[in-house]
């Protein structure tokens, strides 16, 4: 039978996950949603899940697109409902559509967008956000942090905020940086972050220098040395994962989805020369 | 020593708690914050904690007030500190300030606002809501529950609404409704009731009541003849605790604290007579 290919918007609670990305004997999103696609549609062998943004354990995601290809005479509604009915409810796939052609969740995708959100209040987290807020001992400077982000956005070499994988470039380009008080809970600073993809713990190493500059404990000047840092940077601290989560994945107009595809399986390189092999990671 | 009275600003996450009321053998917002404060203040006898709105098991706070009496010498930063080690990480006390002359946290108020929080997407709620929403089956009309929602604004006897109490009125001024799809998930109905009061299990049976309308089960009439009810109506479902919060609770300026504690304590008539005792229930 022909296959089709299928668009999946999701959204988990990564508490309890050991990230998106399939292992064995761990409990994944991948996992998770493999063994429940493949079950509700009684298919021989496990689908592949393609994803925008393979989070790590703990991160959490309202804005995750996925793609599948499934037999050509699934109905998206019927799968959609049949979902809703045996997955647990820590993962929600709210929509199911047939893809544009031409559509790669990963390599079509023009952005990801993260938040991390921070609790600098005196006192404890609001206790309905604790489990997606990080509590910060010190009070921030919400505009210094915003000034300082300035020097991160535009096209980067990254390395000094990733954890090192082979065969990985940790070039990257950040569109935008935008930090600000959330207007519902006192303490609640957000930090939302958006690129054509991060490398490896990336958002939560950048996250952790802007607050040591919003806490007064690292200067402006810091985080541009940091920046040309050609290796992690042993001062920037990685913060923990429970504060972030996937927003949303851009795509171009469906006629450039697979050129954009081509376009990013090909490699990154900066104008000038670096030591990085190309790869695609997206990690955050 | 003298006493003085303080302003504890709070918030809890309601799902482990069986309410605010303090109850033997029962783990409720007020026991675990009478006892935590009694303890960092090496108090010889419990403290009496009087609160603004005295939710039920389940119910989530994000704007709560509680006053208490403390020896004068009490310093309101040490015992925030204090309570932010020792306290669960369910219940937070975010503010710590001398009560104005004649303020009391329960009758000085002059409004309680409670959100009810709905999902109504055919998938399943956004995983990281999953504990503040409440799923209902059918596709909500916004408009027509907002419209709706003006027959119960004003002075009425919400009978037809509440739990019944021995020797509590249920007439109530319900100063506005409002209704509205929140913007950052697509499934998330948020109604919002303001009133000076409300009687127990009110929010939620109204709650109720509008979602049969704007989920087409009921019409404005039948709202209307709900309303009219002198007792509890069988026809009103009471939706459950854990999408309930009470968000904010009003005072009148420092001056007119005293004189608003005296006239909420007075009794609670309609312009004609009523078969209802007066009382001074503050429930949700």
């Amino acid at each position: 039978m022909t296959a089709r290919r299928w668009r999946l918007d999701l959204g988990y609670d990564g508490a309890a996950f050991s990230g998106w990305a399939a292992q064995p004997d761990r409990r994944t999103v991948q996992g998770v949603l493999t063994e429940a696609i493949t079950r509700v549609l009684r298919l021989p062998d496990p689908v592949q899940l393609v994803v925008a943004g393979r989070t790590d354990s703990g991160v959490h995601a309202r804005g995750q697109v996925a793609h599948v290809d499934l037999p050509a005479d699934t109905s998206a509604d019927a799968l959609m409902h049949r979902l809703a009915r045996v997955l647990p409810d820590d993962v929600a796939v709210h929509r199911v559509i047939p893809a544009a052609p031409g559509f790669d969740a990963r390599f079509s995708a023009v952005w990801r967008r993260y938040t991390y959100r921070l609790w600098d209040d005196a006192s404890r987290p609001d206790p309905l956000l604790r489990r997606h807020v990080t509590l910060v001992r010190d009070h921030l400077d919400i505009e210094r942090m915003h000034v300082a982000a300035r020097t991160l956005v535009g096209l980067h070499d990254f390395a000094a905020f990733c954890k090192p994988r082979d065969a990985a470039t940790t070039i990257r380009t950040v569109q935008w940086i935008g930090v600000s008080r959330a207007g519902d809970a006192a303490g609640t600073v957000e930090v939302g972050l958006r690129a054509d993809a991060f490398c490896h713990s990336m958002v939560r190493a950048v996250v952790g220098a802007l607050v040591a500059v919003g806490a007064d404990r690292r200067s402006d000047r810091w985080l541009a040395e940091v920046l040309s840092s050609p290796v992690r940077h042993s001062q920037v601290i990685v913060l923990p994962p429970h504060g972030l989560c996937l927003e949303e994945v851009g795509y171009p107009p469906d006629d450039q989805l697979a050129a954009r595809a081509a376009e990013a399986r090909a490699v990154r390189t900066l104008p000038i020369p670096t030591p990085h092999p190309p790869s695609d990671q997206d990690h955050a």
